[in-house]
């Protein structure tokens, strides 16, 4: 089965100002292990056309999907649906089911489609629509990018709209333990080139009770998984680090 | 004056499949900007060597500074060094400083210095060290790459220790108002335009008690900032947008 894989790109200054703490990558990366969608890489850019151009090619021959989030409204700084036409060398236009679907929506809630929002109905010539249920004005799909909302609620509702082609899914264990990494590092190398097929990952923690971890155990193999992860279990008892599965 | 950039580049399977929220790029973000450092763009990668030195190249050779995140603890899904070694096509070794820090430290908790701790002295030929003032085990600079922990408490504490050479600071004011994107969109254009050395930005919000957004004013001018941020207020304003500055 080939491997199917997908890119995150992030058009926003705020988030490289810092100002604007991300919250889509997370759900993104979330949601596409549960369909079997790897994702591979995230970038984030600024909102300036040559940048977005680069990293939309870069990311797009790579992998099977991109999702794009931010850089869709109405605003001066919202240059996202111009700069991926320009990567995929696509005219823009202003699309004609988008823009119905804006004037109804605009009409119902006694606001008025101006120049400004009908600039949320351009997508270039070929382009399939993204619904949004929230606020109307929609993503765009072209060739294997999606063109996303930046605003966390409007970006979901996006994706919970979107019809998929996943891989196997990534099935995964947590536990939690009392330990400190340096202290299983060894024993967990072994138990990992055991298991080469699945992934095991370790993530300490520092807090005021002291140092702690999460070991993550996963794979599309559920079986090999669950071996695994039974094996570091007993480890973290071996140890006294009072292991739990989260 | 050259303008002076950083690129992030964060290393972690943890943050790609969405079980750990990113911490680190907000904190970054912000303290760079107060140093006059543009942090231009971001990537996330996984903990796979061959991903790891395609990004440290690509990004070492475009920008002033490249920070990293994660990869660097005792256990075997740590490669960062040994990846950003290969992209710098140095050797690794003990470092001898490190070797020496961590070995008082752990005799001093009553701990020892065991193999896998000492996979945390690695460092490539020629390496400086970045001081941990929390859990000891360096960070390590290469060149123009900062090599930093993932765990947020630790990444800030190397980041204090380090002197970089800054630019103008970056200054921003920001407003919260009670209007719609698509309301003032025009007129917010009008303002940028006539304030090319600034950056105005609009990211709005939803929540339940309806639409508002921020609008946000910055650049290394201060009285340019100041000058543009009273015309976005006095738009806001005559929308009846209550604006508040933030």
């Amino acid at each position: 089965m080939t491997d199917i894989t997908a890119a995150i790109l992030v058009i926003g200054n705020e988030i490289l100002s810092g100002k604007t703490q991300d919250a889509n990558i997370a759900f993104l990366g979330k949601r596409l292990a549960k369909q079997g969608i790897h994702l591979v890489e995230v970038r984030i850019v600024r909102d300036i056309e040559d940048e977005i151009v680069k990293a939309v090619n870069d990311l797009r021959h790579q992998y099977t999907y991109v999702f794009t989030t931010g850089g869709i409204g109405p605003t001066h700084d919202d240059i996202t649906v111009d700069s991926i036409s320009k990567a995929f060398g696509l005219p823009v236009e202003i699309n004609a089911e988008a823009k119905d679907r804006m004037e109804t929506y605009y009409k119902s809630i006694g606001s008025e489609l101006n120049e400004a929002r009908l600039r949320m109905a351009r997508a270039p010539v070929g382009a399939e629509l993204i619904s949004n249920t929230i606020s109307v004005a929609p993503g765009v799909k072209i060739g294997n990018v999606y063109i996303m909302a930046g605003i966390p609620k409007v970006m979901q509702a996006m994706f919970e709209g979107l019809e998929l082609e996943g891989g196997a899914p990534v099935v995964s264990r947590t536990l939690h333990c009392l330990l400190k990494e340096g202290d299983y590092a060894a024993r967990l190398n072994d138990i990992q080139k055991a298991h080469n097929t699945i992934d095991i990952g370790s993530y300490p923690h520092y807090s005021k009770t002291g140092p702690s971890a999460s070991l993550v155990v996963s794979g599309t193999d559920a079986t090999e998984v669950d071996t695994a992860f039974e094996k570091v279990m007993k480890m973290a008892q071996d140890l006294n680090g009072q292991p739990e599965e989260e």
